[in-house]
């Protein structure tokens, strides 16, 4: 997919999943919004295991994984409605800081939509920074808003 | 994305994922097929909606729900490694019988990888079409190798 017509698709994204979320119960808000945040783990810590050399960089394998963290990215965002704490480890803090929440989410989404086009270059500087990038922008939302492991 | 991208993008993909499962517990296995089956059913559901007329046709709603359709197939035919069965619904004959499970998901994968370029002509008898083809290509799956909901 061409750099551009990969963003478009993101802001695209962003923009029709909440409109699906505002009808569905809790429950299934949470369901699907682990059901990306799992397979987005996935596939990135094999790109963090690329990154810090902990397996040699295979550029098609890194290319689907980053195809699958771009997409998926989107995703969570829409369903974090109101009451879909129950049993999770989100913090009610989002829905006070909501604008904060979402900015963050907005940043994480971004650094990922850089990756596919900078996997496809080889270059691994680039690729490492990107990597960490990522990585620094779900981190930022996590600290912040995820309760820690009991 | 281009269909020869797509179609490429998916051969790529079938082949990457089973050597990341091999490595995999079972119940990772399961929790990432349940992943990928739970957002391919929520897109999926949503395409299916429009092309029984139950609501509106939207074509940037549409070429989303197709992406990630595309992208969710190729993920569970790697995570069904032997053992995979306890707690699920998955029946005991898809390893007596894998080549037919095999076929039968290749056939559900390439279904779905024909849809984002038949949402993009807007042309509702070719939609329509190949939302129904794609749905029996679920069934034929489910029919066989999937236990009836207790």
């Amino acid at each position: 997919m061409k750099k551009s017509a990969l963003a478009a698709f993101v802001v695209l994204a962003a923009a029709a999943i909440p409109t699906v979320a505002q009808q569905m119960k809790a429950e299934n808000q949470v369901k699907y919004r682990r059901a990306a945040y799992q397979l987005m783990n996935l596939n990135f810590s094999n790109l963090e295991a690329m990154a810090e050399n902990k397996k040699p960089f295979n550029k098609d394998e890194a290319a689907r994984n980053a195809e699958f963290v771009t997409l998926l990215s989107t995703v969570p965002k829409g369903f974090f409605g109101e009451g879909t704490d129950k049993d999770t480890r989100a913090k009610p803090e989002i829905w006070k800081n909501r604008p904060d929440f979402d900015a963050r989410m907005d940043k994480m989404t971004n650094e990922a939509a850089k990756l596919p086009a900078v996997v496809k270059t080889g270059d691994m500087t680039a690729f490492k920074k990107q990597v960490h990038d990522l990585g620094e922008a779900c981190k930022a939302c996590h600290d912040e808003y995820r309760a820690k492991q009991q």
